[in-house]
């Protein structure tokens, strides 16, 4: 019984296969970027995240603004902004291509505030980035950010790199 | 001192008796759901967030929109709404029949964006869950969702199967 | 290889030395704290959320608002906050005396939401904390908050005492 869950888990992380982490990739992930200058954004555009405060794994690209899955595993996702004046912050999360989840923030004259959080299983290599809603559609995307006036932060990190249903008794 | 996190952390498993996690139960536990239709909610009803993005250890319930415990630990929850054009998301989660925490969102003529977190110690077969306030308060909660536009999400994850405070050496 | 996740574990904290965690140092590190009454802050005034939801390690003081950080690691934080009528929601976290990032909300004769989230590398002892913005630069602080109507919290949590990256194979 001592060693049951220590046990499980390692059981676990070989019977889930080639999905489950390599023992070249990193155990721990997390990642955390700000934005600190002012953005407008057109279509599919990704933000660029430029301050970072945590880099655990080093799956978070400021350049592309695109966190490249370094360990297969469940992951917690969280990205925050502030508008700037009059404007929106319509966006978008994807993972690969595919549209996960949204954030709209629009307040007439003034900073609109929003925010999603999304807890998705990912494959390593997977992508996942937050991207502007096209203009087109109505509202144009301008975040407010500055050196002292972080307000726009994407956040990501690893809750475990075990994905799948665990039996209880792991022997 | 090579296996003492180790074994500490099995000690304290082992010493909070029947509150921790049994051999059956699953040793990870996260959901994350999101809402993809317009919701119009009357007092005490729960949000049932329909489109699953993850549900390890099978503790969601998108046809009761209710979160079921199955493993005693420490848990983070994140709710975030955007409510529909001159309507309010005014939330609050709940655990079993206890209120914890609320959301309130309103814009003029506009689309309010709005979201909490907290963490929760729970026991096995605890239940939490988000529901709307009375509209006889004053504002009547109108969810805003869609296929590809998922604003609203309801998501929590065990942070760990152990709640009580461990003594740090553990031998 | 079967013991190989653990010994990585094990080596990683012992290779990082000194920021890691001591014996005597908590295994697990989470607090949530929400406000019940009505805010008017001041500059630099901390905000004291006073209803404690978890508290495992004891780092969050609810006397003074700040969270002390008891074992060195990778610290996920989340605040979100609703304004009074009219007034602004404007407050940053701070780590130390470094700032960290901002929420801004704010609505014409509304309560406006806002919040944001990082996750930061913390040395035991590190004071991570959040104040008003000085009302002198055009907006008054002033959080709701009621018995029944917790709308403002501050959350954090340990995500891992490892805070440096692990070569995967540890032996």
């Amino acid at each position: 019984m001592l060693f049951e869950l220590f046990t499980a888990c390692l059981l676990a992380l070989e019977s889930a296969g080639a999905e489950t982490r390599a023992s070249s990739d990193p155990v721990e992930v997390a990642f955390s970027a700000g934005l600190t200058n002012m953005l407008s954004l057109s279509h599919t555009e990704r933000v660029k995240y430029d301050r970072l405060f945590t880099n655990i794994g080093g799956g978070y690209n400021s350049n592309t603004g695109t966190f490249v899955c370094p360990t297969a595993g469940i992951y917690v996702f969280q990205f925050h902004s502030v508008a700037h004046q009059d404007k929106a912050a319509w966006l978008q999360l994807y993972k690969n291509f595919e549209y996960v989840a949204s954030t709209y923030g629009h307040t007439s004259n003034d900073y609109a505030s929003t925010g999603n959080s999304v807890i998705l299983h990912l494959s390593k290599g997977d992508e996942v980035y937050v991207q502007a809603v096209d203009p087109a559609y109505g509202y144009s995307t301008n975040l407010y950010g500055a050196t002292n006036e972080v307000y726009c932060t994407f956040s990501g990190y690893m809750v475990s790199p075990v994905y799948e249903e665990i039996p209880g008794n792991g022997k």
